[in-house]
């Protein structure tokens, strides 16, 4: 079992999600895990939870898709641009669920990693919704014990 | 002058803007305004106001920069990445402005297109910022009589 919580914060109101996260890693290792297809099919897109990957173009400017299981057995996709890729610091994309009953609604995630002492790292995620109903939303759809099940599975990718 | 006035909508305790103004054009000469680079030169991106097109990708998971005056007479630009282009209803696009102190401050930006009576059309442009006071900040800096002067520009271009 990881020694590592995953913490959620939305405060009512906003329209916004912090998740805060520490892993037991240098900032360059888990920044590359966070961004590079390699490590994002070890732990962001299990086949066991039959997601995969379309394809990731890992740079300032590039673009994302994953798949993933959708409505009624069938497959859906999230789709993003990417804003920012500085290692090892900061990531910036943009997140859709395909699945959604209509298209246009998005997110925006600022990655920032930051290094503790003792080769650990502080990841802190910033989710921009176009509303407060929207963010509410992903919650109710399993964002919490979803993320901190992934953060798990890279603990375990980490070591 | 124009008939038509540009709408500034930003709540106390909310991260985001939205700006609505009409247009005397029908939706698809609109849209082509607002996303194509033979129109953006004729109103967004004005020559006299020392503002110039570095490059516009114009297309789901491209990407735009534009040049402008940064502080102190030197040149700045504004990045950006394309989630949607979607015609003639539709535009997703982040934002971010060069010339701040510190990179990493990211606008999503979301515009839509209503078809109105008479050929007319509605834009709708929802700004979704990390914080109420990065919103209010860029109220400051002086973006609402700017963008009601470009749409004033942009009333002429379409004539």
């Amino acid at each position: 079992m990881t020694q590592y919580q995953t913490i959620f914060i939305a405060e009512p109101g906003k329209q916004d999600i912090t998740i805060v996260r520490e892993f037991d890693a240098p900032r360059e290792k888990v920044f590359r895990a966070f961004t590079e297809v390699e490590w994002l099919v070890q732990w962001l897109l299990p086949t066991d939870m039959g997601m995969a990957l379309d394809y990731r173009d890992n740079r300032t400017g590039g673009a994302y898709r994953y798949l993933l299981p959708g409505p009624g057995g069938s497959q859906t996709g999230i789709f993003g641009v990417i804003h920012e890729i500085s290692s090892p610091e900061r990531m910036i994309q943009t997140f859709e669920y395909e699945g959604l009953p209509e298209r246009g609604h998005v997110v925006l995630e600022t990655t920032r990693f930051e290094a503790l002492p003792g080769n650990r790292t502080r990841v802190t995620i910033l989710r921009l919704c176009e509303s407060e109903a929207f963010r509410d939303g992903m919650f109710q759809a399993g964002m919490e014990p979803m993320t901190t099940a992934l953060h798990q599975r890279l603990d375990e990718a980490l070591l």
